[in-house]
């Protein structure tokens, strides 16, 4: 009896911790959502490149970041005389490339008696192989720059270097070497490699030629970001985030049309979800498939999941997997009504307390209450959409209340009719993050969308997006206000920007007037190729009628 | 017949190039020799090292070079904890050793969200990891310094380093990692290689302990040098040179009695020869088998590959390869008679005139006359002794008036009755090279040999040596003045110097009053494991009477 007591008690003190290690979604469901995500796994496509030709990076007030880089030779050139001369050649692929670098080096007068050194900087743009990493000031890694020291032994020798880089421009430094004997360089070429294989159909023949490269552009921002999944970047940081997928498969079913790849991401996160069946913001596939666990609940991203499965049914018509997923999806909302206050209204600092990230845009100082409002209402708006294509609104039948009562809050506390204008905050913050949200959460009806979006755009202290991630999110809104004019406007300022400081692919951060802006710290930390940037190529081929007129 | 006039034309005009280009050796009897070199190549034995603790660098004045290396803790201690508390860390393989490091690297903390940068410095003595290798400015290639930087994209990892290494203690640096997770350091393991397989004999028990100690330095040394070929230095040069072939085969004969890579390497150099029939100074076996093609031709070097393979002869008995061997050695005297004066003194300028090298020691300002004449007479001698042994006293008839012409040529210009020493050059320099060398090439009689050794010992101006390669010689002159005494004093102060300042191998260059004495203007690239400083080995197991007495 005595120990049967004591079992029982056992059994009632850890039944808590049995409960916290229960899992919300079944081993076979993961095993067989993994199952699906491999299936999908795309082959990747490699082409090899070779450089076209030689620059020299020039310091220019007027160009991107401060230099520019200008043709300098051929590389004929190079390859034809003494590499001792050459140290600290920069040679152009001529395109952002993501792969594998392999070069040859040959012995040209006597035979080698030492070892040689070189320093290999990959840059994406010029400004990142004019400017010193060490003393690295940055908030990342270090280790994400793409400088690589290699010692080579034996004359000739092929290297390949082992990281897969993305780069357009690598710098050539000569770090070691032997008076007794000379060498040359030769045979530069790269294994580029992308799951692209197909081009996108041709934009009508009249469109301009800025909205043409904006959108070639961004198709190249695409295709270097869709590997085996669809990565943020190829430089950094190389994975699967919700919030990129998101963007980039709605790029994808107006361009490339790759849709199995959206399939496999939308499964591999659901089979690597929390054990509390929410979504981890991002995932890694090496060594082996696994979720960025420790990391901070991004609890938008998790929202946003269900926009991008609504997305994806849309465009293919795959019921079968829209089915497969939606508990995944329908578990998301649940995060919802914890955080509303008795009006409704979402609460920042309850979600602070659990420690989650509320990320919004790369701007210090943004006030993300008001746009996490609009952000849920969106959310719960997509899903239910979701719902009605599976016939399940029943299994979310208190969506259409919670969206109106949340709806009446944010109109209640965060508009103010005197200035037309959405606040965020207890110091009533204006930013274009918040206006942007509450249209596209539908907030504002189009009359009010209208003068906010008006509004904003020539308010002076209005916090502006530091990312193109916001900025997309902001030419939604400002196409779901009916102002075409101002959404193209913002297209060929804002994205043309970029292409007009020579942007090859598009640009991680960007401010018009910051060309160094920096969420790390360091500007050549940012990553210039990046998923959440593609989106002109969505909006370009969506409404071939505003853009391409 | 007007094109047969030409044609006749061209071969007259031709016949110069054809003649220059004509092999001294047929194509068939190099083939033979480098067959027989790749027959007698031996098998690595491999072994796998750990390291055995943690030392921390010290700089103390009274430590060789300014640094010591003090124990800081357990290999475990390491393992234990978070390596990012541990950067710069110093681990001690406890012993010279040669080959290939590998570690394997874990997240403790969180999964990895970025790659890390390491930098691995490997160092044969603590200074090397003390002193900042840039700006560099040595007069060797930067790349022999071993320290590599590695990019270590996901963990679990294990990372081996590509290039071979020679080393005992290793510095670990992070360079780049995140805040998001943290990892630790295991299972550092060292793949160490040698073609040694056995131990020496054991000194006799009443070996006293500073000789005893100096003898396993030298051994240690000589064991590290002997991969598949006898290497200058497995650190740098790592290649196989005449001059340390020839004091590494004798100490092989008196330790490990491996011929066998003897004979490999005397084949080596006999099948790439030059065509004019001179041996090159050294050779390469990577990417294949080659010689130094290009370097200045070092004369004395070749004179001392008679004396090494006669060694062979009279440690063999293998009549066979001598004689094979044999129209090399004959081949190599050729050139002495050409730079002789009409009274049979060496003219250094004659030498220089074609651009040959004359080494004797890494010492600024060393007159080399007079001790290429008795370098040039020991080899004749070493040549009419193989000779005798092979019965090919007749091909070398000449020799017997030469060395008589050139001793006595010596005696007339190069000695100073008054002072009883040497001297060399138009300025007469004295310097233990010279009397070291007029007293091996027995230009002296025994008294006054002696004589000289006991003035140089004394003299306060004389250039002493800058390496252990010329204090072997000193060593060998003074045993054969008949002063053993001095010799075991020499050895003691001297090698022993080197095992008192903490040497696990013994230095490619030292000079007692000068730690950071280098040839190239740098001395962490110096090499501090180096073949031609291993002799004590072989005076102390070849006269036990003066050694162990």
């Amino acid at each position: 009896m005595k120990d049967l007591k004591i079992i029982a008690l056992v059994c009632c003190l850890m039944f808590p911790f049995l409960l916290k290690a229960q899992d919300f979604y079944s081993v076979e469901q993961r095993k067989s959502w993994l199952g699906k995500a491999e299936m999908n796994k795309p082959q990747l496509v490699e082409q090899e490149k070779k450089p076209i030709g030689l620059v020299k990076l020039v310091a220019d007030q007027n160009a991107f970041q401060g230099w520019k880089a200008v043709p300098s030779g051929t590389v004929e050139s190079l390859y034809g005389q003494s590499f001792k001369k050459q140290s600290g050649v920069v040679v152009d692929f001529g395109e952002h490339l993501t792969g594998y670098y392999t070069f040859t080096i040959r012995a040209s007068r006597n035979f080698p008696d030492a070892p040689l050194r070189f320093k290999l900087t990959f840059g994406e743009v010029p400004a990142e192989l004019a400017t010193p990493f060490d003393p690295y000031p940055g908030g990342l890694s270090r280790a994400w720059l793409q400088d690589e020291t290699v010692t080579v032994i034996d004359l000739p020798a092929t290297v390949t270097i082992p990281r897969r880089v993305a780069f357009r421009y690598l710098k050539m430094e000569l770090l070691g070497s032997s008076n007794g004997f000379d060498f040359k360089i030769t045979d530069m070429k790269f294994k580029a490699q992308s799951s692209v294989s197909n081009a996108p159909a041709a934009l009508a023949a009249a469109t301009s030629p800025l909205i043409a490269k904006i959108d070639a552009v961004g198709l190249s921002t695409l295709k270097e970001c869709m590997q085996t999944v669809y990565e943020d970047g190829p430089k950094r940081d190389r994975r699967l985030w919700i919030g990129d997928l998101y963007l980039e498969s709605i790029a994808n079913t107006y361009s490339f049309k790759n849709h199995q790849l959206t399939k496999r991401c939308l499964y591999i996160l659901a089979g690597l979800a929390q054990k509390d069946g929410f979504l981890h913001a991002s995932t890694f596939e090496t060594p082996d498939l696994h979720a960025q666990e420790g990391q901070a609940f991004l609890f938008e991203y998790s929202l946003l999941y269900n926009a991008a499965l609504k997305e994806y049914l849309l465009a293919t018509g795959d019921k079968e997997t829209a089915l497969d997923l939606w508990p995944v999806a329908k578990k998301q909302l649940e995060n919802i009504s914890r955080h509303l206050d008795a009006k409704g209204l979402f609460n920042p600092g309850g979600a602070g307390q659990q420690g989650w990230w509320l990320f919004v845009d790369w701007r210090d100082g943004l006030d993300k209450q008001a746009s996490l409002q609009g952000i849920m209402i969106f959310a719960m708006k997509e899903t239910l959409a979701l719902a009605r294509q599976l016939g399940k609104e029943n299994e979310v039948a208190e969506l259409p209340a919670l969206i109106s009562k949340m709806t009446k809050a944010a109109r209640t506390s965060l508009y103010d009719k005197n200035t037309g204008l959405f606040t965020s905050g207890p110091d009533k913050q204006i930013s274009l993050a918040s206006q942007s949200w509450m249209v596209l959460g539908e907030v504002a009806n189009k009359a009010e969308a209208q003068r906010a979006m008006k509004a904003i755009a020539v308010h002076k202290t209005a916090v502006r997006p530091g990312t193109p991630y916001l900025t997309h999110y902001y030419v939604a809104a400002l196409i779901k206000s009916g102002m075409a004019k101002e959404a193209k406007d913002l297209m060929e300022t804002y994205w043309g920007g970029m292409v007009n400081k020579g942007a090859d692919t598009f640009w991680e951060a960007y401010d018009p007037n910051n060309d160094k802006l920096s969420p790390y710290n360091f500007f050549p930390i940012n990553s210039y190729c990046h998923a959440w940037s593609c989106t002109p190529v969505y909006f370009i081929r969506k409404y071939p009628e505003i853009f391409q007129k």
